[in-house]
This record gives C-alpha cells, sequence and structure tokens, in this order.
C-alpha cells in the first residue's frame, strides 16, 4: 500500500526543504511539493514537522551471551524499542568466541535474529587468528554481505586482540576491502588495575571506572590507528567516551587518516559520578566499558560530532537487569558490562544536540543516520530520504515532549541511564519498509518482519587508499653486485 | 531545449551512482537508470565519465580596479575560461573604497557584470564604517540577494579594517542572518616589513613573501576567529595559504565554533621558490596575497581539506599581464597583487587531488561546488544534481588529459602558474543552465547569458547560532540595594 | 653582622642539599656543611628546615593612581608585607599616561618607591608613541638599568597600545636589548561587550567576567606572539589566566620561539563563582583583570607551570578596599581592577604546589624566584643561593602551618581572595641583605631600607636571537636591469 | 696536582660568569675571579673561552654483542673518543639475554667496563620477566648503584617487551625508586613491515627506514607514556627521532606528567636520503634503529629541544664496520644496526645549536650534560662547574674549528655519519677527574681511570610523583550490605 506523508519539512544531511514524500512497496518514490496521493494511499500529516531518515544503530548487542549470562534484550523486543525511538535499523555483532568458527557463529547470529522487527545487519568480530578465521573473513564478505570486522583490544584472558590479530585481520580486510572496527582499551592495564584495586579493596561499581581510566582507552585508540596508518586501512573506533581517544582521531584525521569515529548517546550525557552511588543496584546498572565519564569529556565529545571528528553515533545497547547485574556484588569485575538506550537515542540526540544550538536538524541527520549508511556502505539506500531509498523514516514534531523512563520504555531492561529527563522533539510516526510501525504511542512491529541486509564491500572511501597505496609502492634501489 | 545526459556515474557530494540526467528548462528534471529521451532531445554520451556539479568559484575578481590599474580579465572572458574550466558559477566581489556608498559601488560592480556567460553573484566588502554602511549593508541582504560580507584585515592606508570595524560589521551581519569572510593577514606587520625591506635594498618579488612571512596570516585568522567566536557569529575565511591559519581554524572548529575555510587551487600546488626566479617577469607574475609559501604548507592544505577543516576551495582570479606588473620593477610593494586560474582549478583539483588519492570523486564535487553552495546558501539550486537543480554540470572523462599553458588558455592574461603541468581526468562538456556551453574543445558560451543569483540570508547553520544566543544570554545577579 | 643559617636543606631550582649558609655585608659568603660561625654572627637555626631564595614577584602596583583613585598599598607597606610572607624583591610598574613623558613618570615612580623596605625594580609602560619615547627608552635601558618595557592591549580609550605602538615599541626594545611584555586582552571587544552587557542590564560584578571572556586573552596573547615572531623579539605575557593564552604561548614555545608566560596565583586558585557572590562587597573584591576563570583553567595553568611553559609567579598586588570598590556599586565596568596577594603567594604556592604533588621543591624555587630573576636578568645576584649572591633569603618550615585572613594579614587591604586558607609550610625567618627582616611572627622591616635594583640589558637569551637574526638576514635576488 | 683553569667564561646550565676554576683531588674547589694558583699547580690557560662541565652521553653501546657480531668499540677506545670530544662520562647498557639472570650480565658488562679511562655507568635491561628479574631489580638498586632500567619495545622474537612486562617492570622500579626507559618502536609492525618489504623485493638498506616509519615509534611512545601514567612511573624515552614521539612527549608534559626524551645527535642533523645511496657501504652505514628521518623531523627535534620537551643529548654509538654490516648486503634486517658518534656530539651540537641561534650556551651546556645529571640523579657531582662537584669540564674556544672525518676521528669505526662536516667551536682542553686527558690534539687518556659511578634512586622528580599517589589513593563507596 503506497503511504503519503504530506506537510512536512524533509530534513537530510545536505539540507531542508519543505516537500510531500511518496512511498510505495517499501521505497521511496518521490520527494517534492504537493504530491498527489495514489488511489487508496494512507496519508500522514505531518504539518508542522520535520520528516527525518529513521535512525541507523550501529552498535547494539541483542541477547548476547556475555560474562555468563545473556542480554535481557531479543531481537525482537530490541528492534520493537529502536523503532518506537525512532531507529529503524540496527546492525549488531557476531562475537565468536576464542577458537571457534566465524561462519558457525554467524549462522548462530542469524538464527537468533530471524526475530527482528526492523532491517538489521552484523558486524562480525575477529578474536583469535588461524587459516580459518582468514579464509572465513574472505566467505563473510564474498556470500554474507559482511563488510566490517571487530577487534576487542580489551578483555584480556578472553576476547582480547593482541597486536599480532590485529596486524593479521586489518591486512585481511584491507584485501577484501572491509572496514576495521576496534573496541579501544587496553587490556593489560585494565587488567592490571582490577587486580590492584581488588587488592586495596575496592570491590564496589566505583572500582570500575577506576580500572578503566581515560587514558587506558586513549591508548589503545592510538595504538589501533597507527597500525591502520602503516598498514593503509581505513578504521573505525567504537563508543569513543573521552578526550583522549577523540585527540587520537583528531590527530589522525588532521594527517589525512582515514579514520571514523562513533560516540554512544550516554557518554554524551551521563557522567561518571552515578558509579559513587551508595545503592550497588544503580552504580551497576550503570557499569558498561568504556565507563561513563568526568563531565569535560562530555562537552569535548559534542564538539567533536560537530566538527565531525566524531561521525556517528549509537547505543551499545546491551541490556542486564538487576538480578543478571547482582553477580558483581562483592566483585566488580563481575558486573556483565552493559546498558540500553536504542529507544533514546535519537530522542536524546535531538534534545541536547537540536535544541541546545549544538547541532543543526541536517547535522543531526548526519550523526544518527546519514554517516553511519555511508561509513557502512548502506548509502543511499538507507539513511536519506530521496527516491529509490528504502522507506524508512520518522516523522518529527520538534515540540513535542517526553519523560524517559524505565516504566514506560520499550525496552528489555528495568533501568534506564535517562530516567527522568525530559526531551523535546520526538517522533510520532515511524516507517519501516514503507510500513508505519510506530504512530503517537500505538506500536505495530511485527516480528521476522526485518530483513537482513548485504553490506557491499569497497566503500566510497576505499578507493582513494587504494590510488595512495599505489603512489607509495616503494621502488629497490638499483645497487651493482657484492664484489 | 531538452538535453538528456546518459550512460555516465552521477557523482555528487554524498554519493556516486550509475544515471541518466534529464535536463529541459535549464532544470535538471530527472536523475535515475535507462531514463527516456524526450522527443528534439539533446543527447549526451556520457558513457566511461563521470556527470558531476559544475564548480562553484566563490572567490574571484573580474575587471578589478586595484593598486592603479585593472584587471585584465572582464565578467565575460572570465566567466567562458570558467565554464571551458567546468567551473559554472562564480561569486565575485563588490569593493568600495573607503567612504564610498556602499549601494552605488554595488550598482557600479552589477553594471559591469551583466557581461557575465555564467552565473554569478556578488559579495559585498566592508572597508569602512559609519551609519550609512550599517544601513546599506541591511538593503543589500533585504533587497539585492547578498548574504555576505567582505573584511580585509591587510592593505593598510587603503582597505584595511581596523578591529572596531570588524566588531561592527560582524555584529551588523549577525543582525541580518549574513555571512562575515574575510582575507587575514596582519596589515600593520606587513607594512612594517615592506618599509623594512626597502630599507634593506630588497626591492625585487623575492621581498613579496618575506613581507608576508605566515605569521601574519596566522595572527589575523586567530584574531578574525575570536572576535566572530566573541561575537557569536560565523566566519569565513578566504584564502589560507599556510599552516598558521589552518591551525587556527582548526581549533575554533574542534571547539565547535562555525568557521569555515577556503584554500586556492595556487596555494595548493606552486611553492615560494618561484618569487627567487631571476627573471622579474616570472618572479612577479606570482606575485599575489598571501603568496605562495614552503613546501610544507602545501601538505598542510591538502590534509585540512581531507579532513574536512577546509570546506571550498577556489581561485582569487585577478589577472595582471606583464605590462602592469612591470609598475613593481623597481619596488615590489607596486607589483599589482593577483594571478589567473579560474579556468584550471578543477582540473588540478582532480589530477592531484582525486588521482593522487587524497580524494574521493564524492570529495572532490564537496570541495569544488557543493560546500561553497552550502555555505554560501545557494544549495540545493545550486551545488547538487537532483531534480530542481540548476542545470549547472559536467561531464568528466578520468582519462582524457590536457596540458595547461598560457598559449592554449581562454583566460585572458600572459601567464599561468600551472604552465606545463599535466592533467589527467577533465571536462568534455559543460552545460550552464541546461545549454551546452563547452564541448571538446568547442566554446559556445554567450556574453549576458548568466544571471545575478539571489542568496537569501540565514543559511542553516545560523539556526543552532541563534538557539546558542539564546541559551547563553546571561542574567543578572540579584542584589539588595546598597544601604 | 655575619649571619650563619645553620642546619637545613638548601634548596635551589637545579638542586637540593643539606648546607648551612654563611652571610656577610649583605651577600652570602659560603654554602656548605658544617660552617664555622664568625665571632658574633647571629645564628639561625634551620633544622628540619628547607633555606630557599627569598621569593621575587615581577608583577605589582604599590600605590598606583587607577581609575580615579590610588591603590592603597604603598611601597613599605607593600614590602614588607611581602617580606613577611617570604617575599624579598618585587618588580613594579611605572605607567605613565597617554602623552606623559616617560623619564618624569619615572622620576614620580622613584619617588613614591624611596619608601620601600625590600630591594625592588621597574618595568616602563610604552602608552603612547612619539620621537620622545623612543628616545627616552634608549634613557631608560642606558641610565635607569630598566631592561623591560610593559604594553597594555586592554583599556580602549585610556592606556591600551594599538597594533602600531606595539610594533614601534618592540623595535625599539630589540634595539635595547630590552624585553617586551603584554597584558593581553583585546580591548576592543571589552569595550563592546562592557557597553552590550550594560546595555541588557548586567551592571554588577557579574559582568566583569562576561565582559573578559577567556577568548579575548587568547586572541591578544596570540598576537603579541605573532608580532613578538615576526620582529624576532622575546616577549613576556604577564598574568595568564585560561587555556587559551596558554596554548598560544605552548604553541610559540614549541616552534622555538622564545616567549616566557607568568602566572598569578589568584589565577591559580580562585574561579569565577566569586563573581555571582550576592553580597556587591564580596563580588567587587575579586573584580581584576583578567577576571578569575572557571575551574578547568586553573588545571591548565597548573600544568602549564609544571611543564615549564609558564616560568613565574605573580601576584599583580594591587590594592583596592571597599570604600574604592563602590565606585562601581551601580556599573561594574567602573570598579577599580585589583587585588592583594603579595604576602600569600609563596604560601599558596607551596601549600597547592609542593603538597599536592604538583612542584618539586626545586621548581617551587624556580617559579617563585630564580627564574623571574634570570628572564629579568638579575640572576645569579638574585634567585639562587650560592657564594655571591644577595643574601635574600627565608628558611622554611615544612610543617608550620597558617591561615590565610585579612584580619591577620599585613597587607594594607580589607579583604583577601584567599580568606580561610590553611596552607602548611611557611616561612619562619626572612632574611633581605642579609638582615633577619622577619622571624617567627615579629616584623622587623625597615622603611627606606629597600634599594633599587638595575637590570642590564640583553639577558643571556637575547645572544640565540641576534644570532638567528644574522643567519636570517634576507638576501636580494640578482637581476639584469629592465630592458 | 691541583690545576688552575683560569681568564674563561665558567658556563653551567643557570648562567654564565667569567671566573677561575681551581681543582684539586679530582674534585672542583673554588669558582671565582681572580684565584690564586697554589703551588705546583698546573694552570691552564682558558682566555676568550668557554669553561663547561664535561658532556654526558647517556646512551652508548661500547662492545655490544648484538645481531651475531660485536659492537667494535670497546670500553676504552670509546670512551677515550668520547673525552676527545668533550664528553666526560657515559651510561652504557647492560643487556640481558631473554631469560639470561640479569646480576651475572650486570657483572660481565661490568668486566668488559674496567677498562673505561673515563666515569661511567650502566642501565639495566628488563627484557624478560620471573621472580628472579623482579628480585635482582632490587639487588642492582640497592646494592650496585642502578637507577634506571630499560625496555625494548622493538625486536620481536628477541629482546622485546610485551605490555605485560612493561607493567610489572615499570610497578617494580616504582617501588624502587628508579626511571624506566624504554626504546620506543612497535616491534609487531616492524616485523610485519620487515617481511612484506622482502618479498616485494626491498632487500637493500632502503627498506631499513620503510621498514621502521615514524607511525611505529609515535605508537610505541604514546603507549609508553600511557602505560606510566597510568601507574604513576616517571619515563624516559630514548632517541627519539620523529614528530610523531616528539608530539606524544609534549603532550604528556603538557598534562603533567613526568616524562623525559633523549635526541641523538645523528638525528638532529642526518636525513634519511642516506639509504637510498647506491653504494651498499654508504647505504649500510647508516643502518640504525630508529633510522635517520625526513629532514621536517630534524626542525622538529631541535625545537623540542629548545622547548624543554626533550632535555638530553646522545648518540647511542655502537659501532659496526663494513665488514660486520655485510652480514646485511641481500637482506637489511640482517645488518648491524648501529653508528658511532660519541667523539662528535658536543661539537655538532654545538656548531648548529649554539652558532645558529637555536640555543644559548647555557641551553647547550643543560642540553649535553646538566640535564642528564639530574634526571639519572649525578647531579651536582656532575653536570655543574661549582665548589664539590667532580673535575670534568672542558675548556671550550668558540672560534677553533675542525673537520669531522673517519680519517681523524679516535672511534673504532671506519665510517663517520657526519663525515666532512666543518664545525666552529670545539674543546681544547678536556678534564677528568681534575686531570688533563686531552689537550690540543694530544691525548693523554688512561686505561681502567674510570669509575663506575653509583646512581642512587629515588631522583627529586619522584617526590612529587608519591605526593600525588597518595592524594589520588581510591577510596571505596560504604554501601549496605546485599540483603
Amino acid at each position: 500500500m503506497a503511504v503519503l506523508v504530506r506537510g512536512g519539512t524533509v530534513v537530510n544531511a545536505d539540507c531542508s526543504q519543505r516537500a510531500d514524500v511518496l512511498i510505495d512497496g517499501g521505497t521511496i518514490r518521490a520527494v517534492g511539493p504537493n504530491l498527489e496521493a495514489p488511489a487508496g494511499a494512507e496519508v500522514i500529516d505531518a504539518g508542522g514537522a520535520y520528516v527525518m531518515p529513521g535512525g541507523i544503530d550501529p552498535h547494539t548487542h541483542m541477547e548476547l551471551p556475555f560474562m555468563g549470562t545473556t542480554a535481557s534484550e531479543d531481537f525482537f523486543s530490541g528492534t520493537t524499542a529502536a523503532m518506537v525511538g525512532g531507529t529503524t535499523m540496527i546492525i549488531d555483532f557476531v562475537i565468536p568466541d576464542p577458537q571457534e568458527n566465524l561462519l558457525s557463529a554467524f549462522r548462530k547470529w542469524r538464527g537468533w535474529s530471524e526475530k527482528a522487527a526492523s532491517d538489521y545487519s552484523f558486524h562480525v568480530a575477529v578474536t583469535w587468528w588461524d587459516e580459518s578465521v582468514h579464509r572465513d573473513m574472505g566467505t563473510l564478505v564474498a556470500e554474507h554481505g559482511v563488510n566490517s570486522f571487530k577487534h576487542f583490544m580489551a578483555y584480556k584472558n578472553a576476547i582480547m586482540c593482541e597486536d599480532e590479530v590485529l596486524v593479521n585481520s586489518f591486512l585481511r580486510a584491507r584485501e577484501l576491502g572491509a572496514l576495521c572496527t576496534v573496541h579501544a582499551e587496553n587490556g593489560e592495564l585494565v587488567f592490571h588495575l582490577q587486580q590492584e584495586l581488588l587488592k586495596q579493596g575496592i570491590t564496589g561499581p566505583e572500582g570500575h571506572p577506576l580500572s578503566r581510566p581515560p587514558a587506558v582507552e586513549g591508548e589503545a585508540a592510538n595504538r589501533a590507528i597507527r597500525i591502520a596508518q602503516v598498514l593503509n586501512v581505513p578504521l573505525y573506533i567504537v563508543h569513543n567516551s573521552c578526550i583522549e581517544s577523540v585527540e587520537a582521531i583528531i590527530r589522525a584525521r588532521n594527517e589525512g587518516q582515514r579514520v571514523f569515529g562513533e560516540a554512544l548517546a550516554g557518554h554524551l550525557l551521563v557522567d561518571d559520578s552515578v558509579y559513587r552511588n551508595p545503592d550497588f543496584e544503580t552504580a551497576a546498572a550503570y557499569v558498561m566499558s568504556p565507563p561513563f565519564r568526568a563531565k569535560e569529556h562530555q562537552a569535548v565529545l559534542w564538539r567533536a560530532l560537530q566538527a565531525g571528528h566524531l561521525q556517528t553515533t549509537a547505543t551499545d545497547h546491551c541490556c542486564f537487569c538487576a538480578d543478571q547485574k547482582a553477580a558483581g556484588r562483592n566483585d566488580f569485575t563481575k558486573i556483565p558490562n552493559g546498558t540500553g538506550g536504542v529507544e533514546d537515542r535519537m530522542h536524546v540526540l535531538w534534545h541536547h544536540g537540536v535544541n541546545k544550538g549544538r547541532l543543526t536538524p541536517n547535522e543531526f541527520v548526519a550523526v544518527t543516520s546519514a554517516n553511519a549508511a555511508k561509513i557502512f556502505n548502506l548509502y543511499p539506500r538507507k539513511g536519506v530520504i530521496q527516491p529509490g531509498a528504502d522507506a524508512d523514516l520518522v516523522v518529527w514534531d520538534p515540540k513535542k515532549t517526553r519523560k524517559i523512563s524505565a516504566k514506560t520504555h520499550h525496552q528489555k531492561i528495568d533501568f534506564n541511564i535517562f530516567e527522568g529527563m525530559e526531551v523535546e522533539g520526538i517522533n510520532t510516526v515511524t516507517l519501516s519498509q514503507g510500513k508505519v510501525v510506530y504512530k503517537d504511542g500505538d506500536v505495530r512491529t511485527v516480528k521476522g518482519a526485518g530483513r537482513y541486509i548485504n553490506r557491499p564491500a569497497f566503500a566510497p572511501y576505499y578507493e582513494a587508499l587504494t590510488r595512495k597505496a599505489e603512489l607509495e609502492r616503494p621502488k629497490p634501489v638499483l645497487r651493482s653486485a657484492a664484489e
């Protein structure tokens, strides 16, 4: 059935204009003034509202098995909450255990994700190395639409990559035209600090940020950037939380390197005082890695978004409830790391970004949707409202407000890190694949309606890297033979 | 008459796609695969080629009266050369003398520009201050489609602005929603160095760069940025030539300030060794301000373009021939400042940008066209290939080469700063207002065919500034009255 | 009479050692272990204490006529308070009015300073320019032991220097081998903001910091630095209060420029919340320029001291009492700018510097005494404990505490910006010219005992600048004559 | 026998003064004007000359077993060459193989060093980790006067430390009050690049710098700095050769961290074009790690010395002759890494530092002698001319010249990286332990006359770190017990 979104202001990353949007068969068919509604079309009144590309959250972990438990949010509940909040696509992660076959892990996750209500895709983590990993990376790119691989520089004795694995995997990704991403924390230092703090009797959640200070993130970010520079591969750093990693990215970008960075909604707005809350459950609910930081870091993250040094926003949505968090009651290193946010990201970004004069509406679209689409090579299928694009979009009422609360949110978690925050400017309608999946409180998502989206390799930025590599190929010096 | 550009890859700033482009009535009507040519339409074969928005050169000076002479290039010859080189719009400058009425100067320039073959617009310079200037700025914005004002921080005893004028003009521009631009060189220091060098017997063109070292540009750039920061206005710095000014811009942008920067094609590619050429005519031909710089500065300019710190490229096209340059044979301070380039900018940017792996084709479009359109609020009328946009575009053959030379160029100047440079990747066809104005060496420009383009005030970036100003409005402290 | 300071640890900027100090005739005669006391010598027990060079405060304004009133502290009371607090020399300022003859102003100040109890010297301000100023600068250097000139970049319509005066004066100082110093705030912006704030109804002391934001200081600091760079003169920036000016200094020093920077004790420890105190008298008491800043700036000032980017600490001691401050009750721009601190600087620097792990005791000596002596070319007569140096020194008990208060301080001002601060580590004895002038609360200063100290031109850092200038002297290009 | 150095200008790091220097028993007894020569004293005329502390080279490798051969310079020949060039003390390295006992390695090196003609000391490398290493570090500090430990971040599969070893060793050093030093290059990347280059057919010395680009040094420098920051230990980075590592140091120092950096004379003056010399022997002679760099890096190293970001200069003197270098004729990775310079460092530093206006004579003393003495806790026994100091000093004639050449140098190596360089300003006399060991070409060094110098732990900078650690000790949050 056709849908006509009428009377709104279409906001893309490049510009805004008063225009109607005509949708049919899951695809945007026309964008322009005074479009006529085909017979039988559903007409959505967007008068006084913005019409924007649905959000893309490039960093979620639905039903992730982690630290001895499993994230409480599943692919259906999670994508439903996402769409209620205006996010119409997620990119989740396949995380094989060390020694686990990549393809079988990929299939396992694909099984779980069949439930998804929105479109989705997968990054695949490289957590170890042998010839099979090398081969399977190729298969994933060639046959399964994977164009990004994740690497954990933290979690020693578990999924942490040493430099040798990073080098091998980055080189392989270069051959394949895939994008390497890293979780940047120096796992050796985290491990040492955890042990030291426990020895000093710091066992509560306040130990969590002390064991992962900004310096360990800055170190790893810079290391990954340097490795990428030497190997001439593009790099994407997930969840930058602090000045130290942002400065590493800025330096690299200033030197012409293709480095991308992501900020989480939580890191932009929550500070580290939460870990000293005397209530264990509250403090533990905020435990995620990297941890929330002192306020000065938030200002720098916002500025980096404005300046374009960070291009995307995400949530690292990975829900654990109080009973799961309780596993670390006597040892903060055992608190499952993670919290929610996929439903709230767009709202808090608009309120604290656009309403506060930090971002224009166009920049909002860029950092919540278009840039992720470009970086992960989904653009212009996703991330823009124009003919031919998937009809994933939101109608956004800049005057409407919402008070965020775990009591009313749709996320399957008993806590909300933005609890009590009043935001102005929210989506009143969400469309996914051209269908209304959310309207004014009415949730109409369908389990399994989401599609796995293939992402082709060799995103546009690869072209420049390849040319550069050719130009810089070293040449031997001709020397007479040894006498 | 309709035109169909068939079989090319349409390259916009946001992405590239194989698509035909249908044009009618000077406007792009459709962009998509397999478009049908209307009856009687001219069909242009773009197979194997890129189809890109025509270039916008936001910094030219056609027939400028300056330093006792008049620039040799007029609006017809200049826009013709521009279109031969793929640039389909220029933004030139109205420069009133101190005490000259702004509106009458504007009318004088509009008279000269009637000859233009391509679309064009005007920045207006503020070179002095009184109530009439304040009033006329308002009239220019409200009635004449001017949304940008220029300020010279150099040229002491001529058109240089002291801080007081800058403050007054920036404040007025803020009220009007116009963009302030500055030529950033500390005129007091330049004046001192000129006198000192002449006293030391340095009278030839080698004195020119010595009298305008990077530090004087860096100083002025930073000063203008700080003034803009304090007054909360957006700022555009023209012709950044050196590390010092780029670093000032980077700092400001990193702190969230709305500062834009321009690089000239010449500064990206020519170094300051030219001023020590023993032939006076050659050395003098390169005299422009800011001067060409040591090679290390070029690398930084390129990186700043890549990183997005500089958004636009221009030429400062301002032609003086050997007989005009001769005025300064015995005193470098009397050599008319300026040189050409409007015909070559797109070619050298592609060759040294895209072919060398510095820029993707999309980034090329951004820095030669789309970004200027956005900053000067012409977008999406200009700067993009999409339905509704003006049909200013080029067909670009990435394999075709050209050897740049004053002997063959169309610019009215007897010298070319890129003389002898072989470039690969040039436009084979240029369309302006939907008409073919250049095709494979055949120049079909029409005197007077160009239109003056109005530019509305309050470009999108103003919205964020206004919100910020409201949030930061100071509040008085309540105090009990003095006893 | 000879004095033997026995049993302490002598702390100089370069190292510490257990040693006795023998003094005679106002001069240090010997430093070493187990010195014998000459017959009749006074023996001071320094067991468990540090023996350090007396402080040098290079920035005070005793009995300054300013803003329609005169600073309440005179040269006797001020140098007495200084010596009670361990500071044994001040460098004050001669500030001629525009058009006032420099030499007559110098003589006027020398008359006032005859009362001084400690040694002292004078910087002379250049507030205007003509041939007489050029000549008098020469006389002051040649005949009056002046080797530093001060320039105000703020205070428009009063003592502010435009760039033209800066250029002229810097060039003259270069010829003379003198050091230029600047008060770095953009006076044009301050003036505009003052008018704007008053128009908005912000008339109280909270308007003071709003009218002088960090950006205006950063601008001026960078401008002065760039002018000094272009003219190849050393530069000293007084009272750096913010990140913006510190970053300008760091940049310049990283590029090899000879730029020195000073921090005030107050800016290191007091933040700008004081201006929003609802009590006018309290808020007004803190009014000085640059104003106190947000806390984040203090951290950067401390780090810059540690890293050596800022070399000296001072107070800008310039006292105005409540009845004087009242002149600005209805208009913050009329509140006399200034506050005290000469008695407290050494104590707060030790407590917050050494006790907090920011500075070693050696670094404390460097930033409170030795560096000022070196920069202003008083070293090794002042600033070090070694044979031949003036016997200005303190015995410092690291365990002894003091609670700072206006009720107990010796400064002639009814307010103390460090009120209530408890410091650990203070001088128990102060010696000036080899005489005990303070001991355990007993003040023994003598009016007029202080000497005017001549400071020779061409401090050691000038040598490198001169060599550099010679190497970089430009050479003309040989060209055949015009045909 | 007493020695009187008469009529010179004594130059220390803090200041210069005309003074005679009286020496007896290996120690400086007096410094002052017009000292009387004791009966029988040798009088050295220093008229018109500078008298300066002898140089300290904190980075040499005499007779080092490395890469299958042994460095050609032994402790006697090496210290002789050093003293001919004005350097009167070296700090060499004990480098145990992995699994080799630290104490037995230390004893082995002490045996070799018995030959030394000048005073010397040893850093000890930590190349592996177990309980014995932990224990032996303690013994070396407590009983053998070692206060610095070295770590190699390069040389994979040989002496490279992984992060885990760095963390363990840094922590142990912190307990002991010793200084950690690192050779900063990412060994994993170097290893990869070596393999890749060989595969590409790059087998000659030109492959050496390509396998160790600046990025691998910048990465490792930053990593070591971050680890030191997190563990709160001081850090010394040896042989910084590039912008990347200098910037890492500057950042850290700006943030208040205690990081020290060393520059080699060679890196200051030789650029990487040498590796493309078509003559293998020549190119191979320059092979050392890090390699020589592009010219732009040299400017930054000099500036960092001026600004105080780098504090010391050294040589990494490690001599291999042509027959040794030949081992890598067909594989650059087998060329023994190292070259000479201990004889030339002082000369080239003066000529290119002082004569070029980069350094004052005082700064020359600081970077060639005093700073090393302070950092390695030898000061004021070494590094200064004052009563009580060891009588290691040079008489320096600023007008005398020398042409550097392998044909005339005293180093046991058949190549000189400064070949042909004419320097102005050299030592005419060197005194070691109060004895003339070199005078106007006459070499009088004595095998075995040098003493092993104990260096105490807990250098002064440790005090501030310890205070900081105490203040920042984390405290647990009190929480009610779990219900």
